[in-house]
């Protein structure tokens, strides 16, 4: 029992990477925090269907492709490959990676509830288990239960030739083509990575512009490249209907515009449906929004003041997207702000990154943004191609682009496409967060040979451009 | 001609990383530049026995390793791999590496001259060519010639059994066991290569303690590494003698101690010499060091006002270490100090990376430096196999270490053994060269998941262990 007479200071409902940097953030504060989730006992659940396994598999298929750039020998690399081959690693990362953060759960003496919540009231979880129902009480609750793939009526997924982006990785079989229906972050991170296992991908998007935050040169850039791996791009096509054509059997997306785009299978993946649906939140006096999400101030705090929300269940201000950092971060700060405790957060620095192949990585503003707010800025790049690094890697269609102030030479935004972009770009997000300017990068002494060496590459062609040369 | 009568304002000889950067820095202050190197039309020295190819090599290496992690099938993986099959790629990114650099030169203007240099006066170099002898004059030279594999009397190198560095990669077969007489930074690198293609390597050093220079945990878990891929140490040993027992066909190290040890091959890697004894500098007026290197002043100048030096061929003040990112930063330091033109140097955030398996970089102090100097400090871990990628990518015994100032909280120090180690320390550099403290980790947002999150988790622990958990 707390010193107020609840059960625990908080209860956090969902141990995805938004409940789990929650629980941490008030079990550092001392207090005595539950969290519920009805897959503790199988694992997690943003885990199995989600980020880890998606990027496990990510890295199963890079690793062949490496092997393919650096073996002279054909006798392997051309081999069809199974699903079961590539997803043979998933399930040892998942389990170990549910066991590191149940380990440090526990460190912190955070409960783990293994059950379905529901509200009673605001201060009181129903919790279904296997053995039966119980109640715990809360001075506060997190929400974090995260998001599905929205549902459509009109479109049936039967989870063998039609399904979602949750089912895709237990598939038995890779397809030999796939319809994928929208080009979200999911949408277009699955098409680069079953592109690159020679699967003949049609990406259908009711937009015409895709990814809109990034920089359009990378953009055009990542387009390109899954184009030239066989990915065909249908844009300002909205898929109405899809189905099994019984005379053919074959998948056919119904288009609006009458169209019917045929192949062996369709993942369909446009937008992503809240869960906040599920809690039964009517009985805590909270509203829950269409599409199952919740509405947060700027505390993470909803109309109900014990009660908060963070990660996906609240949704991303930009696009159709959904960043496991940024949950993290919203967990934390949830916690900082319910107890008091004062958090720094800087999300003009946040990261973004595309996990495609190639993959994407961002931080700071796009040329698009600065336009926009009439900021002066100039631009320096370097290709991966003609750094030492990108040629041992293969990598010769990536660069790294700066932009810059042209007066102060600060560092305005860093966007970068090709390998490990997701890694390198923390090193920009520094220079920047501490208000570094490009000369930073000029005088810098990077290990060689690195893909970082960009920095200094892309500085000097800015300082080029500048007349500021040497 | 220039203004002052010479034909060349510079004339740098070597067109290795110094030269590259000696030269690049000179054209872009407009001055007329030549390049002279007796490999401009077999492609780079440097590039051909050197860097590049030995970071292709591990690559592939690492290529097939990454395989072996994610795939579930036994039938490749297990196949001997020869030398041709390691080595395919090498020519191809040292031929794209030599015209990217070529490219660069031709750009700026820079002349390259194909021939072996020996001056004449210290403002003439004869340079002999295959189509005859030609001289130029210059008012500044930049020596860049670096270094060759040292040789000793009593090792007879037969480059089948018997081996330099050098040669390495032109063997036809890999040996199935290799003794390796040197663990510097070229011994270390290629035993844990060869080590992880299941090559029985046996090190030996007459030094008690390797790489002296890194962290001591990080030296420890590279050798615990290395030992569980089968790597025997034999350190404190002299070898004094090589050669092949006919009767046995065995190639025998003669050890000081009286004992011999026997293997297969033999790839001695004991020092280097600089190449600066082939130059005829006598008749620069300018004498060379024992060991065929130069001594410079803190400005890169010689004794001989108009002649500087960099790279390799000044050695290195720490052990038996060379880096073709510090060789690029004084070949870059030369060509402004001569030309009077301001430049920054912070060598105290100098990186410098380890290219074995697993990788290892450090930047700023390591605890050893600190205590000697007596300076407090804490430090804060992050394992890699605690961290989402890191488990993703199979790397489960490396981890990154943050040292700092307990009271300030500024970095002191980042070191990291582990996947992409030289790509990552570059953050820490950035934090470090901005006075930051490991506050700015905490409160940073990283792309999840990536090994650079390993920062955030070492400050969190770091601020654990001085009481400022959250």
């Amino acid at each position: 029992m707390t010193a107020n007479g609840y059960d625990y200071d908080l209860v956090v409902i969902g141990s995805g990477p938004a409940g789990q940097k929650g629980a941490m953030g008030a079990a550092k504060l001392r207090k005595k925090v539950a969290v519920v989730d009805h897959r503790w006992a199988v694992g997690k659940s943003s885990v199995g269907s989600g980020t880890i396994s998606s990027k496990t598999l990510r890295e199963a298929v890079l690793s062949r492709l490496r092997q393919q750039i650096f073996s002279s020998r054909t006798d392997c690399k051309n081999d069809p490959i199974g699903m079961a081959d590539l997803t043979a690693r998933v399930e040892t990362v998942v389990k170990s990676d549910s066991k590191a953060i149940r380990s440090q759960l526990q460190r912190h003496q955070v409960d783990m509830v293994d059950g379905v919540g529901s509200f009673a009231d605001s201060h009181t979880l129903q919790i279904q288990t296997e053995q039966g129902s119980r109640q715990v009480t809360a001075e506060n609750f997190l929400i974090a239960v995260g998001t599905r793939p929205a549902r459509s009526d009109r479109i049936h997924l039967d989870g063998q030739r039609i399904f979602d982006s949750d089912r895709l990785l237990s598939l038995h079989q890779l397809p030999r083509e796939l319809i994928i229906v929208g080009a979200g972050l999911i949408g277009i991170e699955y098409a680069s990575l079953l592109a690159a296992l020679d699967v003949k991908v049609t990406l259908v998007d009711q937009r015409s512009v895709l990814l809109g935050f990034v920089d359009r040169e990378i953009v055009d850039n990542l387009c390109s490249q899954l184009q030239q791996r066989g990915v065909t791009f249908r844009l300002k096509e909205k898929v109405v209907e899809c189905g099994i054509d019984p005379k053919e059997d074959r998948v056919c997306a119904q288009l609006e515009s009458g169209e019917c785009i045929r192949g062996e299978s369709l993942l369909y993946t446009v937008g992503r449906q809240g869960n906040a649906d599920r809690l039964n939140l009517a009985s805590a006096g909270l509203n829950v929004l269409d599409g199952g999400k919740l509405e947060v101030n700027e505390q993470f705090r909803t109309s109900v003041p014990n009660i908060y929300a963070a990660g996906d269940v609240i949704g991303f201000p930009v696009e159709d997207l959904y960043y496991g950092s940024i949950s993290m971060e919203q967990g934390r700060l949830a916690s900082c702000n319910m107890f008091g405790f004062p958090a720094v957060s800087r999300p003009q620095v946040f990261p973004y990154a595309i996990y495609g192949i190639p993959e994407i990585s961002m931080v700071g503003q796009t040329e698009e943004a600065l336009r926009a707010k009439q900021i002066p800025y100039e631009v320096g790049i370097a290709r991966s191609g003609e750094s030492a690094k990108g040629q041992i890697l293969g990598d010769n269609q990536g660069f790294l682009k700066l932009l810059f102030n042209p007066d102060s030479l600060k560092i305005l935004g860093v966007h970068i496409i090709g390998e490990n972009a997701a890694e390198i770009v923390h090193t920009g997000q520094a220079a920047i967060s501490f208000g570094g300017t490009i000369e930073y990068f000029r005088d810098t002494v990077f290990n060689y040979p690195t893909l970082a060496e960009a920095y200094k590459a892309a500085a000097l062609d800015g300082l080029r451009r500048v007349g500021l040369e040497l």
